[in-house]
């Protein structure tokens, strides 16, 4: 049994809805589609999703919203009129949307968040027609009727281990089940979504479930490439590499697939298959525990931008017992994650994401420290860019360091950090934002050069 | 004004002594003189601190210690002999070390402290004594009379600021002042001392206290070396360096210089001079604010072994607040120091100090770790060995890195760890012990290689 999962771009139009229909009927062992929102047809189109958000606010505001309502209503219309589909489906949907547009709104978040689910709820059952037309025996099934229950933390649910007993029943359903992607219900039965994206986290979690030999996930793109194709034109394709590979590439910029997504799917050792509906034909790239490396010590660079360091130091820092510690506590207090804490003897240095600090706060953070912890100098360095070396052989192999750094000597870029050691898959570089292209470029050059475009 | 510190070697017997006086005769403006006790006079000696702390805990348990207290005052004796000094002062010695010994012993962690400083205090004595017999116009002066006071931490004291304006009428006193170094007094009149070598660091108090144009510090070396000559034969000598790079050569096991004694002379800017008791005419080594670069990016090689790394993985650790404070609290509970963390995403490695964890304490921390942050895993590497780059050149000059880790490769020298970009004047390598000899030749061949040997 697989699952399979499409996303929003696969699923725009008529004639991409088609092109799942063949990929399902291709292989009797596809049991369990999981669908996103109807997705953009082209690059200024407007997903469901958004069309969503705007009118759930609207309706909050006691605005008029027939416009986004129509708007919506006539993306799954025109999907079905090219189908050639009954009225009835979108009589459905259009009852469904309605219905909860109209309903309770005492809780403006758990309304919008019930809103914005219900782009993937409404697709399912449109694409669940959709298969049933063609000849499949297809059915849509509702995540409350079959079980995901997550915790209730809205735009950010994780799934109760509980869940995964209950879908195990998935299993043991005739035909072929179509599962909207994105969200949950909490222990009260309110819907609860997964974060953007989180289509690929309801795949995941699906698969983990019924126990799948592979969860397919289809997206727009061939393959996971090596690095960024806005960065390094023509990269490589990846055609294989572990959940760990894959998690930390996500985290460093890759958004093929979903940073959490992995999870379930790791915990259950199920492989992943990212393939591209628009080219069933080609391999696309393998998640797996464990490969074999063939093909050098890096298996992709990934780089993100935006984030930003905060010095402090303090002579003797490093005989206070603790000190460390309250730094973070602060930061903590301040509602922020860190990423990376480089230190020296009288020095550390705590590397946060930007958007998580307003100047205001920043200001207030920086106070706090030098304050309580009567700090010498407390400094903000903004601008930041993370690149992230990434491949399993990267341990074994003397002289990957080495490389990587010469590269970037080479092409005159200084190193602001590096943070090498904990994780036995990755290298971190810290460069400035300015130089982040050409540092990738670099690397790319270096780890990658036979195939350089 | 200057301020002249002589190490134990310096002052390990009579021969020592005259090279002291003429080093102190020789230049009008040493005339505050920080003395040890004295220490080895060949490599089996028994150093006076370390017989008399033997002395004070056979004292508590109220066995026989003659023999103890014969070695110790016949160290002075002799020295006494050498130089054809009077009875009076061996006299006085004898009487005040046999006081102190059948004096109270209510707090037996406080009688420990004032006999282990009784060796740097009946020095000065001596010392005083052999000066003055000499034709010097010197005078001991005790630290309780001078107002040195410290914290209440044995064996760790640190200096009160109102010390300093106290110390500052050092300079109005005639002739020449002997001062014991190694310890001071808490603000209820008990000795409290330093930790061990922490001679270095009353010097610098007194330095900073009477402002003066100079700190030399006297030792039996010629100078800094850039790495150890136990691991590189002839290194070479450092004829200048800064306090911030001083300060991490002795962190990364440089014991020339005491860790923490720099402080009081950096903030007061006075520059310190280490130079040799035995060669007084070498230029040794000065420690100043700034420095010219001119002699490329690395000024000297440290290194240190026995760390261990307390290695904590948990899938989506990165999306915990508070994660990596709460790991740093447990550490802080079993009162160990960390030295360094690297991370990955969902990993953090916490490096520490071998000595601070014994077997159970290692097991109980990695059980509350796993407990209490129900982590996938936790593991514990020993024997790890870290390697710090020093230079105040090595932010400016893109490459360092490039260079250091090439070096090591062509070694086939496994890098466990980074941290490099928090201090700006070094960068930290962790790699296994058994290869860390290697490791530091491979570095300093490849930033010194026009003088090895």
């Amino acid at each position: 049994m697989k699952v399979v999962k499409f996303g929003g771009s696969s699923l725009a139009s008529g004639a991409q809805v088609e092109k799942v229909y063949h990929i399902i009927a291709a292989d009797p062992e596809r049991k369990i589609v999981v669908v996103s929102a109807p997705g953009k047809r082209y690059s200024d189109d407007i997903k469901v999703t958004d069309l969503l958000i705007g009118c759930a606010e609207k309706y909050l505001k006691g605005q008029d919203a027939h416009q986004l309502v129509e708007a919506i209503l006539s993306r799954y219309e025109s999907i079905a009129q090219e189908l050639h589909l009954s009225n009835e489906v979108i009589r459905k949907i259009s009852d469904d949307l309605l219905t909860l547009l109209s309903g309770d709104k005492s809780n403006p978040a758990s309304f919008i968040e019930a809103v914005k689910a219900s782009g993937e709820d409404n697709n399912a059952k449109l694409i669940a027609a959709a298969l049933k037309h063609k000849g499949l025996d297809a059915h849509y099934v509702s995540p409350k009727e079959a079980g995901l229950l997550v915790s209730n933390d809205p735009g950010n649910a994780r799934v109760l281990s509980q869940s995964y007993e209950r879908l195990y029943e998935l299993r043991n359903r005739p035909g072929i089940t179509v599962f909207p992607g994105f969200f949950g219900y909490n222990t009260n039965g309110d819907v609860v979504t997964f974060s953007r994206s989180g289509s690929d986290i309801t795949g995941s979690i699906l698969a983990n479930g019924v126990k799948a030999e592979l969860y397919e996930n289809f997206t727009d793109v061939d393959a996971v490439h090596a690095v960024n194709p806005n960065i390094v034109h023509h990269p490589k394709e990846i055609r294989e590499l572990t959940y760990r590979e894959m998690r930390e590439l996500s985290y460093g910029g890759f958004s093929v697939f979903h940073d959490e997504a992995l999870i379930p799917a790791f915990r259950a050792g199920i492989p992943v298959n990212v393939k591209n509906t628009n080219n069933p034909e080609a391999p696309g790239t393998r998640i797996v525990s464990a490969r074999k490396n063939t093909d050098g010590p890096v298996v992709g660079i990934a780089s993100d931008d935006k984030f930003c360091s905060i010095y402090v130091g303090k002579y003797l820092m490093n005989r206070e017992i603790g000190f460390g510690r309250k730094i973070l506590l602060i930061l903590e207090e301040f509602g922020l994650s860190f990423e990376h804490i480089p230190s020296g003897i009288d020095d550390m240095t705590v590397i946060v994401r930007q958007n998580q600090m307003e100047e205001k706060v920043e200001k207030k953070i920086m106070q706090r420290i030098m304050a309580d912890l009567d700090a010498d100098e407390v400094r903000v360095e903004h601008d930041l860019a993370l690149i992230m070396l990434v491949g399993e052989g990267m341990r074994q192999k003397v002289g990957t360091m080495a490389r990587a750094s010469r590269a970037l000597a080479d092409a005159k870029i200084n190193i602001e950090m590096i943070n090498q050691g904990s994780s036995e898959t990755s290298m971190m570089f810290s460069v400035k934002e300015a130089v982040e292209r050409k540092a990738v470029q670099a690397l790319y050059h270096e780890f990658f050069a036979e195939v350089r475009v």
